[in-house]
Parts: structure tokens; C-alpha cells; sequence
């Protein structure tokens, strides 16, 4: 059977370009025994996987992709067959497979999903009820924790974690939410379809007024999916007591030096709790967290946003446009 | 009545020296309506003091010291006399008051101190009963919360937080407390006289190799009093849940242009919790964990160590001393 497969050609230097990947048709044969032949009906790019591309990237949590195999990242499908002891065919899954039509699956990382509800489409376990909605919804319940009166800042906002967590933020009582984003334009939506208070657009000047002005009673919570720079410059507008769910640091990703910010101090004197924190070490929260954000969307509090590209071979380019903003 | 006082001279480039500071007699009366006149007997020389000796470094906390003002620090003193509302002549106060004999208190922070317990040295107020002695204990209690098998790491291990901070990890439960420093000398001596079960000294080569040596099973807790490029190389070899109390960032103290870690993205793929914290926020909590560490003394559990200099003008030396190892 023939087999879309995007493969890693060479290692990003710097922000990935669609070059950086290539689109090839092979084979593909099996399952053998122990695995599950599965059909991939959604891909979902994640900038946090670019941290895996670099040579030598492998950690704790996952090894470096190699070059040459087909990119690593999640996805939504459906088994076709199977002689995995678990898996059965007909399951929907979601899972850490490849860019690619079809997977063969043994121990990776799967999640059957419950998929009663038909009115859910399949792509939401890719994006608000998936691992990004999880990353939203873990960072502000577990860490987060928004109180009346306080104000919330979110980093990316627009992005794929950013929007879900600023409605959430919402949901949970904040006063005020801000959003960091990348133009004025995005920064109007974000007020005028996600209910944002206001935003900043970080590739503007004078960029602690903005601060200001946005924040007038500080920040009380920074959701932050980027790191870098900017949370230097949000370290310099904390209140005492202030939470940082760490969720991404797409700033270091695509840095061959990144710069941590040179104001940690400000973390002691302000009792800041800055803390990172992985969906898929919570995952016996999902369907908790899964319930409460389409109990949201079912009374119309929380929208979900999505941008799709259709088929398999266009996966380098998705993931290229993540980063060009 | 004379008085001798110890005045910022000039603010410290770098690692202060004694010349930063002068030391000069001046007359002083009162007090007045509102002011309590304290005799102070002992006066601690805390690290942490120089971050308010830059110029503009206010913050939330504190103003930036006076040049040709008293240094601010925390005193051990007795009441001389009083028109202030609630001190009364003889009361023992610890507070955030001056480098001097003699200090005027208003709406100083203070606490009158309950020494009705003799076999305790007044001075123990300013060390492991006081705010250093509060820091190892909270930070300890409240984020580090070392847990049976684990590993914790402390910087600064010898000094004023960190002795006390190797002690309580390992009565908290701790498998393994390891200290950083910066001698050979001060590392046997950690693990003679405190306890401790090995030492890095981060002033030698090879310190990854001396981190998989002293931790070979990975890092849980890291009690930080320095931050900068250490806090770096720690996050290079934290466990997945890790737990950094954030105390003080020593290293950036000094430093024109500190720079903080380029790899804060460990912090999120380890889900890792910094947490800064001052314990002069949490002075209801003060007679619990006093209480604690008088138990643990008088069994023998726990130790203090001082260094003691004598007479006021001796100050800017003395602070200078702490800077230099």
C-alpha cells in the first residue's frame, strides 16, 4: 500500500522553512505482531516539537528526530487494523506518531478517545480538546489559578494554546486579560471574537508603556508559551505573588544561544512561582479537563479557532508558517 | 549621645569592599513622638542587602539605599527608650534597621522577640532563628518539600542559609544533600560538621562531571541562594518534577549584566517549579518555625554556626568578607 510520509531532510537552523522537509511516497506493509495499522485523518503542528529537531535535542522526555525518518508529531486517526494487544480496529486515536498517512503504532504514545459524541469533530482532539486545550486548561487550574480582580497575561495569545487559555482565564474570574501578540490585527481579534480586555503587540516600540498602559494594577498571572525576551520584560511587571504556568518556550527554540532572562531576582523579590508542566504526564486529567472545556463550548463560553491545510505533503509547510507569525 | 553609624559611601561596582562604606560618629537625640530609641547588639550582614545598593534598584519591597545614609540591615537591639505606640523600654526587637549603635524605629519592620527562653543567644535572631534560619525553613517546607530517596542540592551551602537549609533537608527525609561551594576545605567541612553527603566545588573543572558524581541519581530539589550561571548548569540535571525554593540570585548581585539560563525551556519539559519567596511575608509563621528549630537544637538534631566580628565600624569589612568566599 502506498504510504505520504513527510521526512525531516535537514535540521532547522533557526525558524523551520518549508525546505527543511521533504514529501515522499513509499510502502508500507504490515501490522506485524504487537502493532496497529493506522490511518492518520489529522495532523496537528506544534511549534513545541521543533525542540526536538536539533541534533543532539534528546532529553528526559524524548529523543532527537532523526534525519531522514519521517517527522514526529501528533495525530488524530482511525486503526484499519490491528494484532496490538489494546488497540482495536475501528478505535480512534490520538496519538505522538508522524507527518504521515498512515502509521504503523506499537508502544508509542496513544490515547483511545472516547468519541461518543458525535456533534465533536474528530480535529478538536488535535487542538482545543487535545493536548493544546489540555496545556491551556492544566496550566491555569494547577497553576495559574486566576483570582476576581486579578489580571492575566498570555503570551502567544493568538497561537494554538494562547486563545483557549485567555478564554479560560475569562471563565475562571480574571478581571482582566491581555494578550502579547505579533500585529494589531490579530491583537482586534483577540478583543473583538476571544473577549481579550486588550493587547500588546510585542514588535512595537516602547514596549513597557505598553506594559503599562495594558496592566495598569500589574500582572498577576503570565501564561507563557514563549519565553525569552519578552518574559524578561514581564518579570519587571509582576506583583508579589504572581504565578507563571511555563508551557513553551518557542523563543529558545529557534535560537542557536538563547539569553534567559537577567532579572530572575525579580522572581524572589516578588515570591513569583514560575512553573513548567507537560500534558501528557496529567493524562488521567484529560477526560476531567475534556468535560469542562465542552461543557463550556456546548453554552457557547469558549470557541474553538482552527486553521486547516489539506493533505499530508503539505505538513512542512504548515509547520513553516507557525513560525513566520 | 554619640553614636556610630557605618554610611554607604559609594555604591559597590561588582563585589562591594570595605571602602564602599565609611564609618562615622555622629550625635543623635530623641526619640520622638512615634519612635522607639533601640541600642542595637548585634547586626547581621545579609547578602541579599546588596541588590538595594544599586542605584534605582527599588522595587515592590524596598528603596534603593541613600548614598551617605546608614546601611540599611537587620539588627538584634534593645528598646532604650520609647514614645512609639506599641514597643515598650527593654523589649528585645529584631528589625530592618541601620548599620549603627544606636537606631531611632518608627514604622520600621520590627518584631518584638519572646526571649523568655535564656538558653537562647540573642543573636541566634539574626541567624538560624532569623530571617536566614526562616529561609531554609520555608523554603524547605513550603516549595522543596524533599521527600524519602530523593536528592537535594543547595548553593551557597555554607553559607548563612545554606548550612541551615543541608540540615533540614536531611531531617525532612532526604536520601542525599549535597552542597555547592566554593573550596575544597569548606566541602569537608560540610560533610564533617553538617552532615552533608558530598560536595561540588563549582570553582573546579568538569563540574557536569562533578554533578553526575555528587548525583547520580538526578536532582530533585535545588535550594538556590545564587542563581547565574550555576542555576544553569542545575537545570542540566534536574529529575522530572523537580523543586527549586528560588532564595537569592548572589550571582546577579554583582554583575552589571547579569544573564540568566539559556536553557529555561528544561524547566518545562521537566516540569520543574522555581519559586522565589521572602520570608518577611510570612511573619505569622515566624513562631512555628522558631519553635521548630529550638526542638531540633536542643536534641541536637541541628546546629548554628556564626562568625562574629566586633564593634559597628567593623561593618563594611565584614560585608565586603562575605562577597569575596
Amino acid at each position: 500500500m502506498n504510504n505520504t510520509q513527510v521526512l525531516l531532510k535537514r535540521r532547522p537552523m533557526g525558524a523551520p522553512v518549508a525546505e527543511d522537509f521533504e514529501a515522499v511516497t513509499t510502502t508500507i506493509t504490515g501490522p506485524q505482531d504487537g502493532e496497529a495499522l493506522i490511518k492518520n485523518e489529522y495532523i496537528s503542528m506544534d511549534a513545541g516539537f521543533r525542540n526536538w529537531m536539533d541534533e543532539g535535542a534528546g532529553d528526559a522526555v524524548l529523543p532527537a528526530m532523526a534525519l531522514g525518518q519521517p517527522v514526529m508529531g501528533l495525530t488524530v486517526g482511525r486503526v484499519e487494523e490491528s494484532r496490538h494487544p489494546t488497540l482495536r480496529k475501528g478505535d480512534l486515536v490520538m496519538g505522538r506518531l508522524a507527518w504521515e498517512q498512515y502509521s504503523l503504532a506499537g508502544d508509542d504514545f496513544l490515547v483511545v478517545l472516547d468519541n461518543q459524541d458525535n456533534d465533536t469533530p474528530w480535529h478538536y482532539h488535535l487542538g482545543i480538546l487535545g493536548d493544546t486545550g489540555m496545556s491551556a486548561y492544566f496550566g491555569l487550574t494547577d497553576i495559574g489559578r486566576p483570582q476576581a480582580g486579578e489580571t492575566v497575561v498570555i503570551s502567544a495569545a493568538a497561537g494554538a494554546v494562547g486563545y483557549v487559555a485567555g478564554q479560560i482565564a475569562r471563565l475562571m474570574g480574571a478581571e482582566r486579560v491581555v494578550g502579547l501578540t505579533s500585529s494589531d490585527a490579530k491583537g482586534e481579534r483577540l478583543k473583538t471574537e476571544l473577549g481579550y480586555d486588550d493587547f500588546i503587540n510585542y514588535r512595537k516600540p516602547d514596549l513597557n508603556q505598553q506594559f503599562l498602559n495594558a496592566c495598569p494594577k500589574g500582572i498577576d498571572v503570565y501564561f507563557d508559551n514563549v519565553g525569552g525576551p519578552l518574559l524578561e520584560t514581564v518579570l519587571n511587571h509582576v506583583n508579589v505573588g504572581a504565578r507563571i504556568p511555563f508551557c513553551g518556550a518557542v523563543a529558545d527554540y529557534n535560537t542557536q544561544h538563547p539569553q534567559g532572562p537577567s532579572n530572575l531576582f525579580q522572581i524572589v523579590t516578588n515570591s513569583v512561582r514560575l512553573q513548567g508542566f507537560m500534558t501528557h504526564l496529567q493524562l488521567e486529567r484529560y477526560p476531567e479537563a475534556r468535560g469542562q472545556l465542552t461543557a463550556w463550548m456546548k453554552k457557547g463560553q469558549i470557541k474553538s479557532i482552527t486553521h486547516e491545510y489539506d493533505g499530508v505533503a503539505q505538513c512542512g509547510h504548515a509547520f513553516a508558517d507557525l513560525f513566520s507569525g
